[in-house]
Formats: structure tokens, C-alpha cells, sequence
């Protein structure tokens, strides 16, 4: 299968009714075609998005609008989400030219997605932690915030030159990657894992959590590798659970 | 000196305003500066491209403006222009990637430029034999045309990572580049001695001229290839004179 077929791009809460045309018209001219709204508001010119797709009008009719950036890539192994910021993400993020392979060799098999904030303010910090993977598009210190609509065309360029090359091949795939879902899944366990065996303070827990997802990004995660990392956690808890009673039983009636 | 300061972005009789002001936010965000407008329509919302220009009102504002490509590029040395057909360019024509290096190794010295055509119709023939090389922008059949500000964006973004590469070093230059005044100038030279000389019928000059500035653009001219080249025409006419001046005496009389 061609794996721009399995990349979606992924706007979140888009302000501009012609960018979200204008990445459209990008999308189809880069061969990719599954786009995604998160939140698109209700005042959208569409006749203003028709416009900027010129001929990707078929891109646009087919958006699929979700309700959060969880639900929309719940089906999707690598997330690749772009960001200016540095601070936490500095030491993980790459270069377009860098991610690209990452994200084709998922999409020879699974569903992957490339995720862009607000033209304004783009992604939150929850917004990034669900992502495997954060995308910093290079640019001039003297005016460093680019359209959402060139930074999806940067984006999509790369990954288009790579599947064009004849010479890039996907790596034989061993064992299925697992999905979003079953990633936060096996956070959301870990969490209560966390505070249960009191490892963590509840205050601490956002920013251990964020090294935690960082470090199971660094690499694939297999549907076993989730499997295993979901028990451990579920054992862990199972221990808690019976020093708790252990406890409880061994103190005296007040 | 920086060599993205001596690159010049020319817009061919751009006809979208908000196009022009996208261009300027791209050039902003890429590090390039130098803006040249070819034939920019009286109807021009200015306010329009402003606006889309976001924080690169100062580019829009320093533009300058020429009545032809040749006025446009004179100073320049090597001039890449984007091409989407391919036809008598085909086997000149380059990937933005594999053009880039050469504009940057001459911009280390020289002005250069980067050539982009009208929205619907792209460059002339004869605007692209202006120019010493040509880019091709990949892009999907299913919709091979770029939205003109995505075109400058594909190819700021190469030479900018170019730039930006600290393995990057352009070559110690030997002799310099020549002009675009100066090549043009071998040219109208070189037609005349086709012409005059009987080596090419008038109505097979174009096609043959098109051949010689490929063979010319191939590689570096220098200022003293340029003279050679220029000389060397001078001569050949010379000799043409001669030739007509012994052939109308040697005639008899009516």
C-alpha cells in the first residue's frame, strides 16, 4: 500500500477558514488525502476554504471532524505533532527531515498522524504529550512563526520526496506497533500505578508522566510491548491492593 | 556575508495580491529578504497583501519593481527559475534540493536569484532562457500545480537548511561569476554570427540559442569566459565582413 495513504493530517481548532482550504490544495499536491478537524468553529467560511483548495475540493468535502486530538489519532501508531516551543520537548523534538522516515515506516502498515496547533498559539502541553513524536520546522530568528498552511507543505514535502525516492524501502515489519488507544491506555494505568504505590506525589505526576511517554515514544512500542507494560502495572496495583488490606486488617479497632 | 542576503525572490506578474504578501511572510521566515516584482497589476490590493504578510510588511514594503526579467536579473549571476512543464527543459531541469547548493555556493559572492511565474501560466520560453538553470517542484499527478507562495516556500526552506547546515561550505571562489547582463550580451552576440555566418536559418536561431544557453549555464561562466565567448563572435563577424566586402567587389557590375 502506498503509505501517504496513511498519513493524516491533523488540524487542531484552525481560526482561518482559507487555511484550512489553502492545506488542502498542499495535502493533494503532496498525495496525501485524510484530513482531520479538530473543533472547527462554527463561523467557517467554507465557501472561503472551497476557494483556497482550488482543485483539492474533494479533500475538503471529505474532512472528518473530531472532538479531541485523543479520539482523532485513537487509531494511529506514530503521532507526530509540530511545535515552536522548546522547553520540555527540546531534547525530543526533530527535524522534518528527521521524522519523515519515522513517520513511513509506521505508514507502511498503520495509521499515522500529523498533528498542527492553533495559527495562534498551537499546541497545548496535553496536545503534545499524546504525541510519539514532535516536529520543529526550522526558521529564521527574525520571524519564526510560519502559516499553518506553509508548515504542512514543509512537512508534506518531505514525506513526499522520501515515498517518491525509489531507493527508500520500509523496513519489514515483525510485530504490529500499537495504536494511541492502547498507549493511553497503559498511561492512564501507569498513572494510577504511580500515586497507588506512592512512587510519586499527585503534583509530580504530570511532569513524570510526560518523561515517561518520551521514553516509551523514543522507540516502537508493539501491541505485546503495551500488553506487558499494561500487566506490570495491573500487578503492581494487585500488590497495593493486598498491603493495603494487610494493613487495614493488622491495625487495631479504634 | 550571508549568503541567503543575496538571493533575490522575483514574482513574474504575480496576480493574486495575498499571494504576494504570503510570499513575503515565507521569505521572512526563511531568512531571504530581497523581493523583485515583475509587471505587478495597477489593480493591486496592497492592504490584502499586507495583511497576509503578517510580521513581513518590512519585505513588502522594500520591494522592487522592473519591467522585465532580463532588467530584473542583470546584476545576478546564477538565475534558478521553477518550471512545472518539462518538454525542451526536461533534461536541465533539477529537484529544489539538488539546485540549491548552486545557488548558495554563487550567493557566497554573487546576487542570484530564484524566478516564479505567473499563477496560471508560469515563465515564458522566453523568461526561461533567461535563466541559467531550472527547478522542478515534485508534486502528485493528481494535482501537480503549487499555490505560488507554496512553490517559494519548497524552495526558501531548502536553501535556508542549507544555510542553516554547519557542514555547509561554499567553495573558494577562483575567478568570478559573470552577470546575467554580461551573458545576455554573449548571446545577442552569438545570434548575429549564427546568423550572419549562414549557420542557422533565421527560423531555426530560436531552438539553436536555447541549445547554446543550456551548454553555457551547465557550469560556471566567468567575467573572462564571457570576454572569450564575446571575442570570439566579434571575430567570426569580422571575418563575415571581410568575406561580403570580396564577394561584392569580385561581382561584376549590372
Amino acid at each position: 500500500m502506498n503509505p501517504l495513504e496513511n498519513i493524516r493530517i491533523v488540524l487542531v481548532e484552525p481560526q482561518s477558514s482559507g487555511n484550512i482550504g489553502s492545506v488542502c490544495r498542499v495535502m493533494k499536491n503532496m498525495g496525501i488525502t485524510d484530513l482531520a478537524l479538530i473543533n472547527p468553529h462554527e463561523r467557517h467560511d467554507w465557501e472561503e476554504a472551497r476557494r483556497l483548495a482550488c482543485h483539492a475540493g474533494d479533500l475538503l468535502n471529505a474532512r472528518k471532524v473530531f472532538p479531541s486530538l485523543e479520539k482523532t489519532v485513537a487509531d494511529c501508531t506514530v503521532v507526530a505533532g509540530t511545535s515552536a516551543r522548546t522547553g520540555l520537548h527540546r531534547d525530543h523534538a526533530g527535524l522534518p527531515r528527521e521524522i519523515a522516515p519515522i513517520i513511513l515506516d509506521s505508514a507502511a502498515y498503520h495509521k499515522t498522524a500529523l498533528v498542527f496547533g492553533r495559527e495562534d498559539t498551537g499546541l497545548t502541553k496535553e496536545e503534545l504529550a499524546v504525541c510519539t513524536h514532535i516536529i520543529n520546522i526550522p526558521s529564521s530568528k527574525a520571524y519564526q512563526s510560519l502559516n499553518l498552511s506553509h508548515a504542512v507543505m514543509v512537512c508534506c514535502y518531505e514525506l513526499f520526496l522520501l515515498a517518491a525516492d525509489s531507493s527508500y524501502q520500509p523496513p519489514r515489519e515483525r510485530s504490529p506497533e500499537t495504536s494511541v488507544e492502547m498507549r493511553e491506555r497503559v498511561y492512564e494505568r501507569w498513572s494510577q500505578m504511580m500515586i497507588k504505590t506512592e512512587f510519586c506525589a499527585p503534583e509530580k505526576l504530570e511532569h513524570m508522566m510526560l518523561g515517561l511517554r518520551r521514553i516509551f515514544s523514543r522507540g516502537k512500542l508493539t501491541d505485546n510491548d503495551a500488553r506487558i507494560l499494561l500487566g506490570l502495572a495491573q500487578q503492581s496495583l494487585w500488590v497495593v491492593d493486598q498491603w493495603k488490606k494487610r494493613k487495614e486488617s493488622s491495625e487495631p479497632p479504634i
